[in-house]
């Protein structure tokens, strides 16, 4: 048997106390959100329902952001903090705390820092064990029904389960369906429990066949029957002011999508495709705000959400001026395994057998989100036998000459910090490809070490994305922007200072 | 907004509750494991390293044990006595303790049975602190050594890396591979962090370069660059007595395996391969006894294993005449992406193209390892392309005449309870297809709906079988017998009456 | 530069000749049917239609057969004899007869021995002349409608128009499909041209849109646009007393299938799917004769067709006394790309990702065309990621003992002569996969190196056959079947001496 | 039973004609190539070896280049002209001869027009049959050598063996391999027999296995066991000055390719992958005059081949400022299967499964061939789940404003006449897939309906090509180079007025 040297006992202890420390902060992570609705992350990386293990990740990926890793002490440090702060609903980001604590903190203790941090961000600890109380009210919050639940509908219901409890905003109510057979309600369900991409649900789903209901962790889902989208009875399951997110894409413009207002208890409507005609696309980051006044939205394609943040943080720091998006993109469920009957070009053949050319609304729908684009885009795509993620390959010609590395410099900066953090994420990993950007929860990842810049204004950026995880999680953000904005964030962000920060 | 009825707000308290609950389970857990290598889980359910909803689904899952699901507080009180009892290494199922006190503890107080219970199990509490100690420390550990860091040695690799801690009794030190390139170690970790199938590793990874080492969760592993098995100097990096377990496949008989008892350091070798000539090949489950006496073994083949403890239970309760495995196989690196030079017969056609009959030595293992069925066997199998998980499907004729539903549930009990119950997984889903089975730690899963039986001594089985994880798994059950058996099992098993309990 | 040895200077010389021969046979093969209706084969390979390494590998084929190779003279000088002959209509096998000439013509000329077995093949030379007007004139053709175009419809079509001439009872006149857009017939006719997997059509194919009319290698197909069988007017379009083929499978019993009689101009109908109630299903080679009466008739399904003649074989020859049937299919379009719903189980999930166990009607419609095995067959099918061909297995127990090489015997036998020479294919090639079946024309190729004979009764049996082209050929011989039967075949089949051929 | 009407039987006697027709030149069109060395084509389309149907959709393919169809009568009536002119080996294009008579020929007989342009093409009849019988002579031909056999090295194989002939100035003598197990050439032989991407071989193969021989229809192949390419005897064999063609792709630069010189009989060397260092890229079309003075030189890549001649036209008629080529490649054979070490970047990763960046040389190669483009070219690539035909997309920005119909006018004409019209194809379909393109001829096919261009300069293009089929022929064009050129061409070439043509 083996006597070991002392390095290798050194870090075998490290990682007990690590794996120690990440489950004492477990409670205290489930307690501030289910009482207090404050959620919880380390510089975007969310910290509510993770392993123990899943938490020293979270730790071991801030040296992207900081120089050296958050200590794990640290963190539960500030967590002890929080749960004695009676806090309101928020979203805290505790090593942005820490890190400003570090940096702003002076001689004050951490405890007289946070105090005044949540006050700058709104949110005076007083008032907040009332508001936690109002908000955590099932009658406070927007009821949210799925139209459709093919595969961008279960993941939007896997998405919205997962962030019920008392912070959040949105309840998920209701799912509406076609009638296809005896037993239809079990199929949903099992089509909810398994996944042959997104592997098994989190949690636990039972079926109430007698009611049409899904109980899923906890959250009752009301299945309705229905072949019109105008004549469901949303109140009849007291169901008001609704969101009715339209998965079918059966209707893109406003004429058809107006149909789901007719239903009693339903007042808006998202539509999760590139709407038609005067229907706004909405791509969050970059024009959310138009969310909020309207009654019908469409939240764009997943390309168009994948690439509009990118091609804003280059045309605004570099300037565009012209631009080929060709995407290489997994095939979806509206292709054919064998070639057969497909009303569209090329679209009829074998998906898994086949590279499709494919036209794709992208290159419009970008510029339409970033109007000074307009008339310097076009776009492609290349359909291919993967089950999913997608590859946009962006061609730009800017205004600026700039080195390929100033380009991955400002691209990383957007992931890590800035009003487009949450869309952009971007790595410099040698050997990855598809599958591993699998149930990423951004609109793109930037491929640095893909990056291709010669020098005299011509760049190319190859982002990743998970065309069916990805997108539903900015469909997720645009509907809490339609209920009123996020919750509250801690810290509150400062004005960044992106656009001088890496040329300089 | 929407008042919910009742129900709704019972169950999304009582989804809280639980979780509340489970998130306390945590710490103590972890602590059971670091401090006392205590191992917990529920009927068979790991319940260690998971996350708050991972610990509610092993209770849910334990409806399909007893008739209603284990309550979650019954869990937590069985803890809570655990934390208290100074216990040394041991393997704990709470539900089975739980439910053994429930039917035997008469008037006696849960901390009372339990000390009962553990010095049934030979594990009196006086002795544990010491028993702990002893364990824990590093000194006292199997020394083991991957050779070769394929598909098979990065998942082993996984699994020992999960499972080292204070109650390991093995601990891996080294990984033995060709130098392929400059920075091959680099290379090498990218493939354990990352993987297509497996998705990523659950940890942190971390590369010395310098000094070849990689320090995955705490765990340090040498990489030692080497042409020949019997040319490794283990001793020189402290690495004494090891068990090299050989994933090359590249010698299968004794002589071609004694190389590596040459290299100074390794004392022992088990091959994950089939063995040839006299060397044995083990099934966990089935002869693991084999192991522990022996210098060399065979871990025999990922169907070996998944057919073998299935066709034991019903050779024991039925009696088998004939039969014949033909198993629908996945892929592996052994084919060609598109045609080429292969030494097997149609080996070399493209992999992703073609359904490939291959002969499998499958039926001689089984034979070997029930002697009872010599000459009554025989398989096949078909590669078809899918990337992991396999399904055998076996025909059998019997000596008794039963009903679809006897087999069904002999085989249902066989993966609960008895002694197959780690290597008999059991399901009936309407809705399961192959990659629902991936990451399956048990070396097969019986598809109960898909039985087929007529009830004249003809039965078809389908046994799914992850045979990259769910075979690496027995490898470790085989490697731990190698050291001397599994740590003490608590509660410690009673005679099972499973031969008169169904068919009566 | 080289000089090359003598055997090269033969091999090419003898390479040359044999090419120039097959070269001067193809205006024959192409005027006698043309001009006579007369189909000429080669122990079983079509020669019509083959470019000159086509027919020289035909030649090669009969090696098979025969001892020893086929000589391209003796084909030649049989060809030349024949198209002296003036026959009528016939399928004429230019091999068999010159191997019976060489048996049984004595001393009389090939044109002697010829013109007696036309006369008993009760074509006398006298009458041929006027049969093959009538034959040959359109209007004494079988009118054939295609219902639906889908992939068995197309297949069908390339059937019926490469069949298409002088000597074909057969005339597809229409094509109905649901009008699916603007250009519905450019997109029919791309589809016919373009397959992923049978390639390019082989011939021409033009659009006349205005009609609503493909012409096809001369062939004239009216496509005609209805969404109810019941209200298609044929006899608008000249088309009387047609066979529709339905390959919707929307309908399956003879209520349903009924409803196409309704429609003026169609008289008969077959469908592509296994038929429900009273439907019976033929399978030609074993009951085709049923066709002849019926109005009604199903095809069978694809499995069906490949395996029941295989099981006839066997159960003639050694009697079964047990057997299941486990296929190994082809993903087909009624699966999904990405899990979504399915009425089916297990149908929902991804197609390409994934074995998928399900149930298939195959056990009972062989026991329906093979009444002995009534209660003798179970069967059960993995669908597996592959877009073409199946693979059925097996596993018989025999009321005989036979050894391996016997089994083997017998199949070979029946794919080389006897009367189910045109349903079973027989192949000993240690390389073949799947792929290389594709295009096969019979049912079923029963793979010989494949079969697994232990000597005690167990016999497992691995039957290739494409589940588009071979099965789309059964339903093509059932047409001819219900139209009258073949054309006269030439030389007339003796009485065969199959039973006690192999293993006395 | 049916009436048909007027067009009905019009267009089957048409047919009837047409296949009549065909099928009366197939002997014609074997006999000049057998007798005479003369290889007959219809606008580039070959003919030789074609089947009837093969011949009439050949002539439907004239469409594409004359306004209507080439008559079959025309073509017949050339053939008889040319069986009758005593002509040496020569490649004759009767379509263009035939409408070059048209335009020239005024009053002069089909007769004395082809006897003119005989002499014009340097084939003066009189000389013709001896140098037809020297050149048919197999001591006259350039010994080739296949060195390596696996996907390139049977493609070449299969263009040799096809190609072999009275007019061929190639002799494929031998394949050297190492020998990889008893039986290795019978498994080489299976592998060219039948291939999972290709289908069947054309004709017929034997193994000679006493003498390592294989004997493909009518061609004898000597097989060469050796590992080292400098030690191979192949003057043993009677093959003397060889052309080695390597395609192991192991040695890239001239020191490693130079040790094929030292075998005994080698003479020269072409390498099937792009050379390192100073070894000459020859990509036909563009600068195949360097193949014909070197001892050693590169085939270059199939991704250069198929872009560089598609930039090269663009360039001469558009001007390129900057371009990038982003490729779709599929995958290949040194891919893994599943995840497993390689020493490229991301290449190890599981290929059936993932979207694989990789980097490409292509951009470097195309600037080495077309110098003007130095630094004006980007490329890179990604591996997806398809085994053949590849997509290269070229985004170019152009020095002049062109619209898209320019763009596509000009790269048809170049698909039709001019120099580059063997490596360029043009196809506009607007549901063509990739797999449609499977053994495509030409270095690579531009998709028209594709093609952007937004009229101010970018343009973007998309270029399907089989990397496989398409390169193997353009490695057979540089192979004629080196031994001097391809045969004589009749019509002779005029000049071309390309440049003027389209956009003026």
């Amino acid at each position: 048997m083996a006597a070991r040297d002392e390095l290798d006992d050194t870090l075998e202890l490290a990682w007990s106390d690590r794996l120690a420390a990440a489950e004492s902060m477990i409670p205290i992570i489930g307690r501030l959100h289910r009482e207090s609705g404050v959620v919880v992350s380390l510089h975007g990386q969310p910290l509510l329902g993770q392993s123990p293990i899943g938490i020293v990740k979270a730790h071991r990926f801030t040296r992207r952001v900081e120089e050296t890793e958050v200590p794990l002490v640290e963190t539960l440090a500030v967590l002890t903090e929080l749960a004695r702060a009676d806090l309101g609903p928020a979203s805290v980001d505790v090593a942005e705390l820490a890190q400003r604590f570090r940096q702003e903190g002076g001689g004050t203790t951490l405890a007289d820092y946070l105090r005044d941090e949540f006050f700058l961000a709104g949110r005076p600890a007083a008032a907040a064990v009332e508001a936690a109380a109002a908000a955590s009210s099932p009658s406070s919050k927007q009821d949210v029904v799925l139209y459709g639940f093919g595969r961008i509908g279960r993941m939007l219901a896997r998405i919205l389960i997962e962030r019920a409890g008392a912070g959040s905003t949105l309840a998920l109510r209701a799912v509406v369906v076609k009638r296809r057979g005896e037993h239809d309600i079990v199929k949903r369900a099992s089509l909810l429990r398994r996944d042959s991409i997104h592997g098994p649900f989190e949690g636990t789903i039972t079926v109430d066949e007698a009611n049409d209901v899904i109980i899923a962790n906890g959250t009752r889902i009301q299945f309705l029957y229905s072949d019109s989208p105008a004549e469901v009875d949303y109140a009849a399951h007291a169901i008001h002011d609704a969101i009715v997110v339209d998965n079918t894409g059966r209707w893109r413009d406003r004429a058809g999508l107006s149909q789901h207002l007719q239903s009693s208890g339903a007042s808006r409507v998202i539509l999760t495709a590139p709407g038609k005609g005067d229907v706004p696309n909405v791509v969050h980051g970059i024009n959310h705000e138009l969310a909020s006044g309207e009654t019908i939205v469409s939240a764009a394609s997943c390309t168009t959400n994948a690439i509009v943040p990118v091609l804003q943080v280059m045309s605004d720091r570099f300037g565009i001026r012209h631009g080929h998006v060709e995407t290489v993109h997994s095939f979806t469920n509206d292709q054919n395994l064998v070639d057969n009957f497909h009303s569209g070009d090329r679209r009829g053949r074998a998906a898994g057998l086949n590279m499709v050319i494919t036209e794709t609304g992208a290159a419009k729908a970008a510029e339409k989100a970033l109007p000074e684009l307009a008339g310097r885009l076009t776009a492609n795509a290349v359909r291919v036998p993967t089950p999913n993620v997608s590859l946009a390959i962006l061609h730009l010609s800017l205004e600026t000459v700039v080195s390929r590395d100033d380009v991955n410099a400002v691209l990383r900066e957007s992931s890590l910090s800035g009003p487009l953090r949450r869309q952009i994420d971007y790595i410099e990993s040698p050997e990855v490809v598809s599958t591993d950007f699998r149930g990423s929860r951004r609109a793109g990842v930037v491929d640095g070490l893909a990056t291709i810049g010669t020098g005299d204004g011509h760049v190319v950026l190859y982002v990743w994305y998970d065309n069916e995880s990805g997108y539903s999680r900015q469909v997720v953000r645009v509907l809490r922007e339609m209920v009123g904005g996020d919750s509250v964030t801690i810290p509150a962000p400062r004005a960044t200072a992106l656009k001088e920060g890496v040329t300089a």
